[in-house]
């Protein structure tokens, strides 16, 4: 890999981008918001070891980092739903890199 | 991004690589080491904020992980390198992956 890295003082936004996408449960959260559009509970059924509390707790912060939206469909009952932003679509190739070295190892 | 992903319930792999991944200062440690084989003061040096004990810490890890090979050059004084195994070196899309999701970010 030629040297044309950022220096790797001054790469805040690199560190901060490793510590968003490795908290517990965002990859997967993100792996499946990549496929579709969800409602919370289809997100919670996609994983199960997830609780409800940590589900709320990754969206609220995906939200905040601008990677997901949160929809409110004004029906009855409301519908609330999560999709990604284009901020969170272009973490395609990273959610895919990562898959890809996960299933190189045995 | 067509459904060909592995089914979420079924990838603690990836959850796993996610989780070695975002372990805080490990993405910045593995870059460093992707541009070259480094002493312990050096990949400190390359990162001002990261302490001696956390630094320990995290080559201990990767060493487990089988990322990260540790050498000893039995010189005088006695040389202690680290380097990425082909495990590592395997994390280079990755790497590079995040990194361009990063300097997208304003």
């Amino acid at each position: 890999m030629e040297n044309t890295l950022i220096p790797t003082a001054l790469c805040p936004k690199v560190e901060h981008a490793f510590e968003i996408l490795g908290k517990k449960w965002t990859g997967l959260i993100l792996r499946h918001l990549l496929t579709k559009t969800c409602r919370f509970n289809e997100i919670q059924d996609a994983i199960p070891e997830l609780s409800g509390r940590m589900l709320t707790e990754r969206m609220k912060e995906l939200e905040a980092e601008g990677i997901v939206a949160r929809t409110v469909i004004p029906e009855r009952p409301i519908k609330i739903q999560y999709s990604l932003t284009d901020k969170g679509r272009q973490l395609e190739p990273v959610i895919r890199s990562i898959e890809e070295w996960a299933e190189l190892q045995d």
